[in-house]
């Protein structure tokens, strides 16, 4: 039977010493940022924030398999499999945005039992299991926000909703809602366990970067999907909410 | 003949004493918030912020006139006139992200002639005099991005757009930019004048929030006009960006 508390203090561990690298290059004029083909501003500091933790996971845990998204996957198979992104919000984080965040997500046979969402510039690291979420260790929930017109969406990018997604729909929705922002990655989703926000979606989404939502979101009573409303384990997109909200979101963005 | 060295001392008091006032109500649920009649989430910490720096100013200059948002006019026909917006970004404090600021304006006969944009949340202070501007007594200046391909943009809403200004040729630049993200309010000209962003603007403004981003952005090496192209000291909106790269933006948003 999996106990998350075995694992939380390894996860805060991964969390302050990713956090350790990656810190320096930060708002940094003087460090040099490198750019991958695919032009996304991922910086020196994603890399060796990876390495750094790959490192902890196979002295500590040499059975475990690694998904990471710098340097792949290895022994995929095991029992237990970590889901690292070091940096998600390169564009962010390439920005001296501090609304960038460090994701890490523990598999048990392949679905994410524990999860970790550091937002290091910030200081604030989320950890959640499915039943619980913690904020710097005291306890966290989504807020009870009872209308469309009382919440505050979140998403990262409006081109990519028009990109993937029926944008008219989107553009319903956004109207509908209190407040509208781009404060995206995983700061939206981090916004949303810690009861500050009431929407967060992303029309397109990597596995590696939903994994560590899930556990976080669940274990702070919200409710996450992709944007068909099916499975997030395996999906590339996210609806998360509260329960109340999220059946009106789903709604509005998938029926006429 | 004004010499702003003889105020940066005081500057940097202000925003000091008030970030003490405005940090213990910020990312708390505990504290209370109190909501205008506009809507706005303005907090108590607005308020007791600006009492804390309409007090220091009356101990030290106790000639100078003062320009408040929630205080209103004071001696506003003196020689010196401070103009100063406790929380600028009070929907973004009001949702516990990081993005809002204060800002301080210190005008010499009507002129903004020093000013301060101060990150609480994020420790970080920016000074400008129209010459120069220092970010935590740093010099920075506006990075040097020579097309709309490579730029960031930022503005605070894009429903402000469309409501105020002509949003099809909004549409044009956002599409035209590298990024475009509504990591708003003064966070944004802090972001242009740190080198970090390109473009700043906002489709409507008030006039205290506009004295505090003159001296920066000039001093930083930016160009700050009105939506227009006009002067934008008693403007109501504003186009901010490196010189080289606000003419075209003006453009973009003026012509057709």
């Amino acid at each position: 039977m999996f106990d998350s508390n075995n694992y939380i203090p390894f996860i805060k561990e991964l969390a302050e010493k990713s956090s350790e690298v990656i810190l320096p290059y930060f708002a940094n004029h003087d460090v040099i940022v490198e750019q991958k083909s695919d032009e996304s501003p991922v910086t020196i500091a994603d890399r060796k924030a990876e390495e750094v933790m790959r490192d902890l996971i196979a002295d500590r845990y040499p059975g475990h398999g690694v998904i990471g998204e710098e340097y792949g996957n290895e022994n995929v198979d095991a029992e237990f499999v970590w889901v690292l992104d070091p940096i998600d919000g390169t564009k962010s984080f390439a920005a001296a945005c501090p609304l960038f965040g460090t994701l890490i997500a523990l598999q048990h046979n392949g679905e994410p039992v524990l999860s970790a969402i550091h937002m290091p510039a910030l200081k604030q690291l989320l950890i959640g299991d499915g039943k619980r979420a913690m904020l710097n260790d005291k306890r966290v929930r989504v807020r009870s926000t009872k209308t469309l017109a009382d919440a505050i969406l979140l998403t990262t990018d409006i081109l990519f909703v028009e990109e993937y997604r029926d944008f008219a729909k989107f553009e319903k929705l956004m109207r509908q809602v209190k407040l509208f922002r781009t404060w995206g990655d995983c700061y939206a989703y981090f916004s949303l366990a810690t009861g500050w926000c009431d929407i967060a979606l992303d029309p397109i989404m990597e596995v590696w970067d939903i994994q560590a939502l899930v556990p976080v979101i669940r274990g702070a009573g919200g409710v996450i999907t992709a944007w068909d409303g099916s499975d997030p384990v395996n999906a590339n997109s996210i609806i998360a909410a509260s329960p109340v909200l999220h059946t009106n979101v789903l709604n509005v963005l998938n029926r006429d």
